[in-house]
């Protein structure tokens, strides 16, 4: 590939027959510099397509002004609105999102780590893969003073902020809710339970059921890659129960929808034989029938917060040492597919 | 914030008492080094967490081995899909990708242009925003000879290769399959006409509909920005034209499943009073009631071949300057929506 020679200070002081330091001076709006000479001087940068020398400025000042994203997979409705949050505020402060997927393996994640910790991002936001353990991987940047803000998918570190919703409180609403409908038999469907946000939804289920008097019975929790092939599996294991449950509690809106088209062709009543309470409110929420309870989390709002908190810290303003956590508001949203008798 | 001294070849020599000659060599594995002295450096170059100085290597050699992707949006399901593939190709030929929308604003499009420009990308993959008119705020790029892409929603322009599915074709088959199921009163809801892949997707329709000796009908075909707000209005707009249209061929499956919820609510039957038929394939269409009938279109597989084109171009395997545009496949899937007397 054939590049242009890159324009530089000199060709543009050499065109308009001025020194390079006039020249160096007025691109950064020096105000030793008359006005009328910079507007020459800028109005030929233009023209001869001249662009700031980021490397060699970089090299100066040590920063890139990119800030590195890690997320298990970009294509789910939930990260896509996490990532549009953090672009609007990184775009909005003049910084570059690099953005990498982990594709839930953590052999992936520690290549990320590595291809983040070679491109010098200034910082780093990360959601943790399937079945990554600990995060010795993130030394190497810890150890460099590179910030690094986990969100969502999490494990702690003296040095790096969480950015979570109460996921606890979230399961213990979702449950409580369940149960003041009558439910007895309540299931629970959930993701790897490794991940705080899983671990954290099954701490309030059980603490929801335990202020109740309901028995918690381990036959009743079941985790799954929420993939779609596995939805018929998992709807025959749970009619096949004695008693078949009478209400099931699903970490993930998608699966939630499926597992209701799959029970409606089963012979099952939605939600006069099971009622059912999903989690994200994503669009299918509002589409599948009778329509999904919820609860909702604002993606785009902890992608917002994410990347406003590094970069507060990243110039200065505040300072994410300071904090361990960051806790966001969720909300659960109640509709047809949860009201026991009352269904549209 | 306070960031640790970068650690030079010269720390690594004057530790192990060697030349930094010999560890610059040792670290770009030149073959004159012996192996064990090879491994003693790069063992003392973990150790002191040795970063490859990628500044004044880009500055040699003017290359930042970054991708610049523009999208009008990030959180849609498709364009999800489709940076999803971008990563995995550009993760595993060591480019990252900087990220931005543009709001599906011109003026937003114009100002991430120009972040690409100065973060000197070596490439850039884009979708254009909703409001564009033509392609002059890239040409500060193509004058620096920077390969452009254009996915999905393009303009055509005699420097850049375009990938786009058949556009007029899927439309086509759309709006064939309605009149094969004896549909005569067919609709066309659909997006800004200025851009391809609305224009294209209505001219099939035309096509189909002339080929048929079906009556085009300027009142049959509504433009729409596909919110959920305007969902309601549209209906109420569709359902008071006489007659009411026996299908409507929708290029959004979003907005096509609203319009199966809300034209139910209304009390039409879904598909024996009006048949449907949505685009793209989202996961909503088996969630919506009777599912829907779609044209499928691999977002994951754009997003492949466009990072794919770009970076054999960048590496000199191929160049895009030759291809005009690259089309992908599409198909329509027919589900219970269109089926007229056969839904379940």
């Amino acid at each position: 590939m054939k590049m242009e020679k890159e324009t530089t200070i000199y060709d543009i002081a050499k065109q308009l027959n001025i020194s390079p330091a006039t020249v160096s001076r007025a691109l950064n709006d020096h105000p030793a510099i008359n006005i009328d000479t910079k507007k020459v001087i800028i109005s030929k940068a233009k023209e001869l397509g001249y662009r700031t020398n980021i490397f060699a400025s970089n090299l100066r000042r040590k920063k890139t002004n990119t800030i590195g994203v890690i997320v298990p997979r970009l294509n789910s409705y939930f990260m896509s609105t996490v990532l549009a949050g953090m672009e609007k505020v990184a775009n909005e402060a003049s910084y570059n999102l690099i953005i990498a997927q982990s594709l839930e393996s953590v052999k992936k994640e520690m290549a990320n780590v590595k291809t983040m910790f070679n491109s010098h991002v200034d910082g780093l936001l990360v959601s943790l893969s399937y079945d990554t353990e600990n995060l010795d991987h993130f030394e190497p940047l810890i150890k460099k003073g590179v910030p690094i803000l986990f969100f969502d998918r999490v494990l702690t570190h003296k040095k790096c902020t969480s950015i979570v919703i109460d996921n606890l409180k979230a399961g213990y609403e979702a449950t409580n809710h369940l149960i003041a409908q009558g439910c007895k038999h309540i299931m629970h469907i959930t993701g790897n339970l490794q991940r705080n946000v899983y671990q954290d939804r099954l701490k309030g289920y059980r603490l929801a059921l335990a202020e109740s008097g309901l028995h918690y019975c381990e036959e009743l929790v079941r985790t799954t890659d929420f993939s779609y092939q596995s939805v018929n599996e998992m709807v025959q294991y749970l009619t096949s129960l004695k008693p078949v449950p009478d209400a099931i509690f699903i970490t993930n809106d998608f699966y939630a929808a499926h597992c209701i088209v799959a029970l409606k062709q089963a012979g099952f009543s939605i939600p006069e034989d099971i009622a059912i309470v999903g989690f994200n409110d994503d669009p299918i929420a509002m589409v599948v029938e009778p329509n999904l309870t919820t609860v909702r989390y604002h993606g785009q709002e902890m992608g917002e917060v994410a990347a406003k908190s590094l970069i507060n810290h990243l110039n200065e303003q505040s300072s994410i040492k300071d904090t361990n956590a960051i806790i966001l508001h969720s909300e659960l949203v109640v509709r047809a597919s949860s009201l026991k008798g009352k269904s549209t």
